[in-house]
């Protein structure tokens, strides 16, 4: 299955938890479903430490390769949140106060000391435009396809449905999941013969190891009819093979 | 904190399940983890699709450039694994039986059919050195530097351990994680100074937002004496603000 440029994304989780091993990475697999029910295929993900010049070769290849590209982190207020600073550079823009997140901040803030730290949070590149924070307020932006978002998943999972209307929608990703009750060896030959005969489809292959070992098989396809038969022809296979 | 070439790596998760958001990445954590007990620091993760030149220019970018590349995935029988293929023709070498590996499964399938897909789990390319799975029996490999593992969690689990011996330990990477009980915006300005005095200590700091939010500051260096004036420092700092 192979995606228009347009409909293509990859995701970048700037920081140093996830690399660490302290932290598994949420935020992946949420943007990745989101993108996936609007027809965007999710291409590439990269985890990169705080360091100027990794954010700034990252996302520079990674906007011009894919249609869009997702950031998470690194826009907090302390010394290692260096993502806006970052991405101001990235495109050659000025990294300064946004005059409306500003606000925003300063009223939250009102009855507290409205500290440096807190003012950071709203410089980010002259162009940008913003992703509205309902839950603390230190909004995120976007530049052209490059959407940079905080790393926290319970604040990130608020701004997302901001971006419903402003990334594009492609056709669907239709999904069907099938737990075929067998090893994944047993049936891997004559499923590469399926995979062969709908190359409009993908097929993923999933085994598990419980009490009982089996193996989910994943259908993935923008062609409802096409998926449907293909799921047809895998689950004859899956009876004729448990009956053996 | 920056790391000689030998003691840092990269991670490369390859599948679509991760890309598609179905499944979160758990081998990132648990790798990592292990790596930063040996002093080795993991500097890029990536996650790409089963492509066999992507997984080849990956791997090829991330071999020159880290001391250490660890794979996970695509090792199995079915028609959607090609990582040991695609490995083969990284280091140009040709794609075959190896003979241990194709003999231990041989018998671990002695009952049953020893079919083209099981088979095919003991091709690799024809220098591999192998990393035997007590578990599955279908062995992963290593060429060089990298480091071929499956993708099922708790088969990788109980593979890392034979390369305790093979994969050398830098300094171990101290690790100090405190709880401040503070807002990040709250203790940020006066960290970044503590931070600017301690250039060989990397502070991280991760707010949390539960019915309290606060932060947690994670020290990490391999100087001892270093990170205990660090933390001395940051303490004080916490016990200053808390009582405003």
């Amino acid at each position: 299955m192979e995606f228009k440029k347009e409909f293509t994304a990859a995701i970048v989780i700037i920081g140093n938890e996830i690399l660490s091993g302290r932290t598994v990475d949420k935020n992946t697999s949420f943007i990745a479903s989101w993108l996936n029910n609007k027809g965007v295929n999710v291409e590439e993900v990269r985890a990169i430490p705080d360091k100027e010049n990794v954010i700034i070769s990252t996302v520079n290849e990674l906007r011009r390769k894919f249609g869009y590209v997702f950031t998470t982190g690194g826009i907090g207020p302390t010394h290692d949140d260096i993502t806006s600073e970052s991405i101001s550079k990235v495109f050659n823009q000025k990294y300064q106060y946004h005059p409306e997140a500003y606000k925003a901040l300063e009223e939250y803030y009102k009855n507290s000391d409205f500290n440096e730290g807190r003012k950071k949070m709203a410089k980010m590149p002259e162009h940008a435009k913003l992703i509205p924070n309902p839950k603390t307020f230190a909004a995120g932006f976007y530049v052209e396809n490059v959407f940079v978002l905080p790393g926290v998943p319970s604040i990130l999972q608020v701004m997302i449905p901001y971006l419903d209307t402003i990334v594009k929608s492609g056709k669907k990703i239709i999904s069907v999941s099938i737990d075929s009750g067998l090893r994944e060896s047993t049936i891997a030959d004559e499923l590469s013969v399926i995979q062969n005969n709908f190359p409009d489809v993908d097929i993923g292959s999933y085994p598990y190891f419980n009490e009982k070992p089996g193996t989910i098989l994943v259908l993935r396809s923008i062609n409802n009819e096409v998926i449907k038969e293909c799921e047809k022809e895998v689950n004859s296979l899956i009876k004729k093979i448990s009956k053996k």
